[in-house]
This record gives structure tokens, C-alpha cells and sequence, in this order.
């Protein structure tokens, strides 16, 4: 028996209306198919801000804890009633909260870590021919404290337990039809992709390509669940993320990927001398500012410039935290650009090929396109350049490594 | 040391404003008394009904073990911003969900009845110095099922709880500040009493002095539960319901209750024979009607009249049943009205007391009230008057009990 793991997102099942869609779609493809089905759901999308909103008002800083109790009742809403749907449409349907599955997770409240997951009830619902509906998002702990996993953790919910069941296929329906080689909205001859590598995806998710939860796709090609990205509105086939495998597309590069949301900031004529960069870098790690892309090139003159960007809600903080330590440090001076982005190419084909970052900075000297900062990883090249070169840096790439539309 | 568990409901905590102010009260008391606190809360007013309308979208008649899945997280709700507003005046709080203390209750979705409470890990709380907050209104059966109690559980949870945790008092607040001698709405010389006995409680309950549901009121008075009903909002001692002793007032009346929602209906001219009572009301039963008073008096010309009263609402379908078997029964004829109230005194003090029948009688005929029907128990007696006469017979029984204020 074929068994697939669905996941419905919070505007996916947003309204009344949606729900019933959900349920209508569950069973045609029951029917069509044969296969058995688990379905993880997220709340109703605004349920989330508006108990957030209600926390607020009760406590300066809500206890994690406490969250955890008010986040997970949004869950247990939506499986309810699609559970109602599903038997209006004379589809048998049972319910399960992660404390009912159970779901076991660390006690790291708001960002829980899935442990393990018991599967016994649920095979035994399958095997009775109903569809299961799970909270998604939310886990307790051995002593019975209720967790979540943090925004978007339904998809790493649908992803485990597509790994506890040993799914054939985990497809998460969301807003978007699939993983396309950039964004759209960018760049209209944008492609999607039948197919991705779990690496490539990693690197699409993390470098702006809000699609899937970066945890869920790490979970998922640990345990080898193939994860496919589909459309909950439109009919199509979605992406499927997967390991390489010999029928995979021959691109050397799957896709541009691009962040916005980035800063830039340079301690100057830093002394050349071991410890200097855990000593910039432990005042900012103190300050919880998560650090991005970091360069630091060799010394002249016994001194060097050492860059590194921030989320641009950090730029403030963090420059102010560098001009305190810059005297200290013997450095001369604190240099900074919030008007930056990060413009990236990804792809596992270039693994093998050469030549492939001298063709991504030709083509965007070509356009006469600075690149402020490079960094590089194993399948991934990324640049820092001028914000208002965003469009244009992004549509020159595409073109440039073949992904654009017939 | 003394335990106290309270409870307070919907419109006590139907705001982020008034949960901070039970938050506030809670505080106050512990640090005034030094009680150990143990708090049940229901869904903040309102959430009940919303989700039951999203339900009705759902499914024509709602799965009663999904509504049990949907309305239990307005409870689960209501604790944890509780616990958010304690932490917040740093008071240590702990929120448990009925499936987390465990609450085993029978599977009887949407009115399943408590059969169990595990109470070792509040009394560790407890000990720790920390307030509980317990989701009023719901269970969990011994498979993992969530259940709720049905309307106003809340009640019957604080007062099992209390039960299983031995508490000294149980308190229910609400929003009124006590059980008073009858409606001050009626009668505005109305008095809050500051006792009454269970058994007068359940009597003034189940006529419509609708404080307290029936059966908390029966749990308390099964486990000797002293039950104690005040305003969320108005400082005061409120009413204590507990068992008749010594000090109990001497009254011989404790109370006047009265309900407006009943109809009476006569099939007459029937047959006096064995099996008539049973085949009147077998169809009515049948028909989901429930019964309160049944009249017969006795036989004349080998005929009888059966009378007796039901909701309004189901006066006329009550009247069609009837109908439908009168000729069957060799019954004469039905009648019916709808615009009849029930007027009871109520008081243990009348088990010892002769001419408490005859001295109501006579003070509803001084004012020219006709009774049309009478029910008696140990400790009430009721009538059922023509409408029109409500208040003056409400008014004209609390007088002429001397239950007034000075």
C-alpha cells in the first residue's frame, strides 16, 4: 500500500470554505489513487497573530511555555473540523493533537526538537481505511508539557512523520506551485523545476526562497523522504526536492536565489594578530545577532578589513557595538552599508565544473554590476552588491546559466 | 495548610483586561490568607459560540467527538494567558489541560461525566508555592479521547477537583454575588442569603435560578464539598452552600424560584385504567420532550385527566403527539396552554413545619391568583399560575415568608 503524507498550510485552510476544499481534494485523490493518507494542518491563517496578540497584552515577555499551550490550541481547531469535512463527505477521519500522537520533543519551548514520534495508532487508523488528520507544529515533552516547533514547523511535522511512517512521498500544498529557479516577481521568465536536490534546496530556503522550513528539508533528506511542493489552488505536479539521482536535470545551476533583508558592516585597519576575529565577533553573538556571510582578506601592512553582514535590523546595533570595541582593538575605523543585497547561485552541477564563478562575475561586470563581498560554498556561489542592482543582477544570471522560459 | 479551589468562568475571564483582574484577585487572596490555590477557568465568553458556528459550516450535525477536539482548546486558551498575567505580577503559575491533569471521564462525547482526577502532580505544584490553573469543562477518556462535560462543566470541574484534592472550599465566581431569596429582577426586595443547603440548591437550581450547575451542586453535596457561589466583580462573602447544621437559619423557607419557560398540556376524558400514564408518555419520550410536573388526580365517571407540563418550545409538537393518539386512547379531548409560570417555595425548614402548604395557598388566594396545578416534594412546593400573575405571586410568597430585606 502506497502511503502519502499531506501538509496544509494556515492559508491553505484559512477559511470554512478552504477547509471543505481540503477535505473534497483528500478524497478524489484517495479515490484516485488507493493510497493511504495522513494530513498535517496548520491553524487558520491570523489564528496565530491573534493569540499572539493576546499574550502580548498579558505579559511583557509571554512565557515560552505558556505560548506553547496558546499556540497549539490552532492546530487542534483545524483538525476538528476538517475532520468534520471529511465526514459530511462520508470519508472516515480521526483526529490526533502531537500530544494524542504522541509526538516527543526536548522541552526547548517555541523551538522544540522532535525526538520521536509513536506511529502504532495511526497505522492501525490507516489500515481501517481513514484518512488521519494531525496538529501540525506541536509536540510534548516525556512529562507531558505541551511544545511547539516554531513558525512553519508543521512542515517538519508532515516530514517526520513521513519518516516514522516510511511514507513513499511527503507533499506539502502551499501557496505557491512549486520551487522556481528565482523569484518571479523578479524575473518573469523565472522556470519552475520538476525536480531538486535536497542540498540545492537548502540553499534556495536559506538564501530567501520562503518556501519550505529549512529544518524540514534537513529532515527530510536525512531520512530520505521525497518532499514535493505543490499548489493547494492549482492542479500541477509541484517540484519534487529528492537526492541526485541520473535523471536529473543536466543544469549546471538550478537557481538564483537573492536577500534583501541583509547589512553590511567593515572594522577597518584591524591589527593582524590571532584572536582578533572571535574578539569582534563574541560582543556581537552576545547581543543575539545572528552573522550571515564573513570575509576577511590577507593583511597589508600588518593590518586587514574584516566584513561580515547582519540582518538589517540588527545594522544599528551592531555598528554601535563595533565603534565601542574599536579603540580597544586598535582598529581604525567602523565602515557600514545598509543598502545591500545578496545575489546567489546554486546548483550541485557545478561541483564539477570549473569555470563557473568567472562566468557569474562576467556576466555581471558585463552589466557593470560591482561585487562588494564573495562567498562560496560547495554548490553555491554568493555576491554582495548595490541594492539597486537587485533586478538586474538577478535577470542577467538567469539568463546568463540557461534557466530562463522558451 | 487551607486549599481553596475557584473557579471562574466565561464572562469572568471574556477579556484580556478581566482575566489580568482575576489574576490580581487571585494574588490578593494568596497573599492575604496564604491558601494554597488551585483556579479552574472556562473559554473566555463568546469563543464557544464562534467556534460551534465554524463547526456548523463543517457538517450538518457535528461529530460530537470532534466538537470535544474544537471546544476544548477555548479553555486551553484561557489557562495559559491566566498563567501569562500571574507570571506577569511575578507570581509562579502552572497550566494544566484536563488531558494533562488527567480528568478520565467516560466517553460520553460533548457530556461525558468525570470518573477520575490524578491529582499528584498539583499537589507537587502545590507544595512549591506555585497557583494552578486547571481547563474547566473537560477530560480525557482511558484511550486518549478528548471529552468536555458539556455546557457549564466548568462548575463540575472545580467542584470534583476539589473533591479529589480534599480543598477546604470550593468558590465559584460569576457574575452575580450570591443565591438570593428569589429574582431581585421580580422582586426587589430580594436578600442574598448567606447559606443554604444543597438539597435547597438543587431545588432553586433546576426551577431556574440559573447560578450553578446541577451537577456540580449534586458532586458537591455527594463529597461534602463546601461550595461557595460570589461576584468576580463586587467584593462580598457571597452564598455557602453547604449541609443543615445547627447554625443553619431558622427559616422554614429559603427561597421562592420560578420558571417561565414551561407550557402545560391536558389530554382529558381518559379511560382510568392500568398502562394509560405509559401510553401517554411513551410517544412524548420518544420524541426527545422531556416532562417536569405530571398531575392525575383521581377518577370520576371511570375518566381521568393526565396534565402535565414541558419546555415551550415544545408545547406545540407536545400538543400534535397527543392529537395523533387521543381517538387510539379513547381519550375525550386535548388541551393546552403556553402562557403558564411555575412558582416554588423552597426550604428544608418546611420537612418539620405543618400548614406551610395551606398558609401558601391561602396567600396566593388573598390576592385572587388561581392555581392550576400543584406538585409537592420534601422540601418545595410548587404551582403552576396563569402568567400574568408571576410577580405578584413572587412578591406576595416573599412577603408573606418573611424573606424581605428590613
Amino acid at each position: 500500500m502506497t502511503l502519502h503524507v499531506h501538509k496544509y498550510g494556515g492559508t491553505s485552510v484559512g477559511t470554512a470554505d478552504k477547509i471543505q476544499n481540503v477535505a473534497q481534494k483528500l478524497i478524489d485523490e484517495k479515490s484516485a489513487t488507493g493510497n493511504d493518507l495522513v494530513v498535517v494542518v496548520s491553524a487558520m491563517s491570523g489564528e496565530t497573530n491573534r493569540m499572539t496578540e493576546l499574550a502580548k497584552k498579558m505579559q511583557v515577555t509571554p512565557s515560552a511555555k505558556q505560548m506553547d499551550v496558546l499556540l497549539s490550541t490552532g492546530e487542534q481547531v483545524t483538525i476538528s473540523l476538517l475532520c468534520m469535512a471529511l465526514e459530511e463527505l462520508d470519508q472516515r477521519a480521526v483526529s490526533y493533537t502531537g500530544s494524542q500522537v504522541k509526538i516527543i520533543t526536548d522541552d526547548a519551548h517555541t523551538k522544540a526538537r522532535i525526538e520521536d514520534i509513536h506511529t502504532d495508532r495511526i497505522q492501525a487508523d490507516l489500515a481501517q481505511g481513514k484518512i488521519v488528520v494531525v496538529a501540525g507544529f506541536q509536540g510534548i515533552t516525556a512529562e507531558g508539557a505541551i511544545t511547539t516547533l516554531g513558525r512553519g514547523g508543521s512542515d517538519t511535522t508532515a516530514v517526520a512523520l513521513a519518516a516514522a511512517l516510511k511514507a513513499d512521498e511527503c507533499r506539502i500544498y502551499t501557496d505557491v506551485d512549486g520551487v522556481y529557479t528565482t523569484d518571479p516577481r523578479v524575473e518573469p521568465k523565472a522556470r519552475r523545476l520538476d525536480k531538486i536536490t535536497f542540498e540545492e534546496m537548502l540553499e534556495m530556503a536559506s538564501l530567501g526562497s520562503k518556501i519550505l522550513q529549512i529544518r524540514a528539508v534537513e529532515f527530510a533528506g536525512k531520512y530520505n523522504v521525497p518532499l514535493r511542493v505543490l499548489s493547494t489552488f492549482v492542479e500541477g505536479d509541484g517540484t519534487l526536492i529528492t537526492y541526485e539521482d541520473e535523471d536529473m536535470e543536466k543544469a549546471l545551476i538550478s537557481g538564483i536565489a537573492f536577500n534583501r533583508d541583509e547589512a553590511k558592516v567593515t572594522l577597518a585597519g584591524v591589527p593582524d594578530m590571532p584572536g582578533v576575529a572571535s574578539a569582534i565577533l563574541k560582543p556581537i553573538s552576545n547581543a543575539n545577532i545572528e552573522i550571515d556571510m564573513i570575509v576577511q582578506n590577507i593583511a597589508e601592512d600588518k593590518t586587514t578589513d574584516f566584513t561580515f553582514t547582519v540582518h538589517r535590523n540588527d545594522y544599528k546595533n551592531t555598528v554601535q557595538i563595533l565603534q565601542s570595541i574599536c579603540t580597544e582593538l586598535g582598529a581604525e575605523k567602523v565602515i557600514g552599508d545598509d543598502k545591500i543585497v545578496k545575489v546567489s547561485i546554486v546548483g550541485v552541477g557545478m561541483r564539477s565544473h570549473a569555470g563557473i564563478a568567472s562566468q557569474m562575475f562576467s556576466a555581471l561586470a558585463d552589466e557593470g554590476i560591482n561585487i562588494q563581498m564573495i562567498s562560496t560554498s560547495e554548490i553555491k556561489i554568493s555576491v554582495v552588491v548595490d541594492e539597486k542592482y537587485l533586478e538586474l543582477a538577478v535577470r542577467t544570471l538567469h539568463e546568463s546559466f540557461g534557466l530562463s522560459q522558451e
